[in-house]
């Protein structure tokens, strides 16, 4: 018989995911871990019931969250992870010769040893010598870590179950405060394709706004977590993702990126006019 | 019973649209012609089982074929339309008064009609004074023009049925000799996400660049037409897409564009690591 990962953008919209076979189920503290191996997005590593890694696509996930803030700091160092259980973001980070700490909490462990068993191509990042693992809640943990990280990536499910606590204010001012005096942050924030998700997004990007001196949306193109646009939040204590931006030093690298490029980087800020429109209505053309 | 329509990426990925209603489905002479009323995507029309158009993006489609040729060109007057029987490419081309002549060859009047009659948001393209609709081959018609035209859009349905002969080497030689000595060509070129439509890309691809001095692909995301980017092919006897780009023309007209804006025209051209190396092998990092 055949079997079907759905995949529910909208109540009205399904993606059917043709699937090989479950080869992972089980119930963390947290949440429901399954892997699924499919027929054109390879492993599928999803989280109550969402999907957060495939094989087909991970890299362009990773790559933007990452090279875009990486090669805008000038000199980053010290970097935090918050989630980014499946390894692919510190497989990223790792790339980059100047940090010389990667600390990463992922409240849930049983995330880090299914990765482990069963996407080595982003659990490789668990090898990488310059990492420290903490399993807490991501909250608590920035709370005791004033000025402390050049860059903080949050990397981390929707915004229900485990990671409810990652999409507060009262968190992005967390984070703000853990950052240096010119630090960085990205997230991911939804795609404005669907009118649940675009009011997600809208109160990812208000929220930050409030909080960061300078936020700005970047996109890619993610298929396994929508059709449409999927959006990224670039949020800066100091630095341009643009006029900052060390475009000599993304071209000269040499890190086999498969998505992320010097093009890729400044096109990614380039928003179409209704998603600009959506995100700032006040300049809503009449 | 609920109604879905399935739009098949492969045979292994699925998306489900949900239906309202079959609001009309006839065999024309050359095809079978179907509009729906969906939930998320608002009308759709369907041509042999393919979305055609949808009211929910049909915006990004037909901006992006239209305005990055007309904000290219310096002073673009006569164009030609292949196909673009649903009236959508027509809408755009009439926002730029430099143009003088539109030419529009659809071989199946069925299409016009059907639009003028369920898609009446694309359908206005057709009142246009500018406007001459022609109902024959398109291959045929460009041969009897030659140096004629400041640009052609090719807005033809995917490669099977009618517009097969619209996919040939010999069609793009009959299209670059009826465009004058500067002249510009738009068309659509598939997604490289899913195997079978990555090689149609690649085949259009090196197809038009054995007749053009200057291809290259831009992409936006169109998502009832896949998911992951969609492609597009500029190709130019003498004009280059970003260098004579005139982008204050492009800042300064109050167009009411949804999707395309100076800023997307430019980055649409910024293309990922994995396409780029798609489409020049020979550069493929070792």
């Amino acid at each position: 018989m055949e079997q079907w990962f759905l995949n529910k953008y909208s109540p009205n919209t399904i993606l059917k995911i043709k699937i090989k076979k479950l080869l992972f189920q089980e119930k963390s503290p947290y949440q429901t871990i399954e892997v699924y191996d499919s027929h054109d997005f390879g492993r599928l590593l999803v989280l109550d019931g969402i999907v957060n890694v495939s094989d087909k696509d991970e890299f362009v996930y990773h790559e933007m969250m990452t090279h875009v803030p990486l090669f805008t700091h000038p000199h980053p160092e010290k970097v935090l992870v918050i989630g980014g259980g499946d390894g692919g973001i510190v497989r990223e980070i790792a790339k980059h010769p100047s940090v010389n700490q990667i600390d990463l909490v992922e409240i849930d462990s049983k995330v880090i040893t299914t990765a482990q068993q069963f996407l080595p191509r982003s659990a490789i990042g668990f090898k990488e010598s310059r990492l420290q693992v903490f399993n807490e809640d991501g909250a608590a943990f920035v709370e005791r870590r004033p000025d402390c990280y050049d860059l903080i990536i949050i990397d981390a499910p929707d915004p229900i179950g485990p990671a409810t606590s990652l999409y507060q204010k009262h968190f992005y001012m967390q984070c703000f405060n853990a950052l240096k005096d010119d630090g960085l942050l990205t997230t991911h924030a939804e795609t404005p394709t669907f009118t649940k998700e675009l009011k997600i997004m809208q109160s990812i990007y208000s929220n930050f706004s409030a909080v960061f001196p300078l936020v700005q949306l970047f996109t890619a193109s993610i298929p396994s977590y929508s059709i449409g646009i999927w959006c990224f939040v670039f949020c800066s204590k100091k630095f341009h993702p643009l006029n900052d931006f060390r475009e000599s030093s993304a071209m000269e690298s040499s890190m086999h990126n498969q998505y992320y490029n010097a093009a890729i980087h400044k096109a990614s800020f380039a928003l179409p006019t209704f998603l600009n429109t959506a995100i700032h209505p006040s300049h809503k053309v009449p």
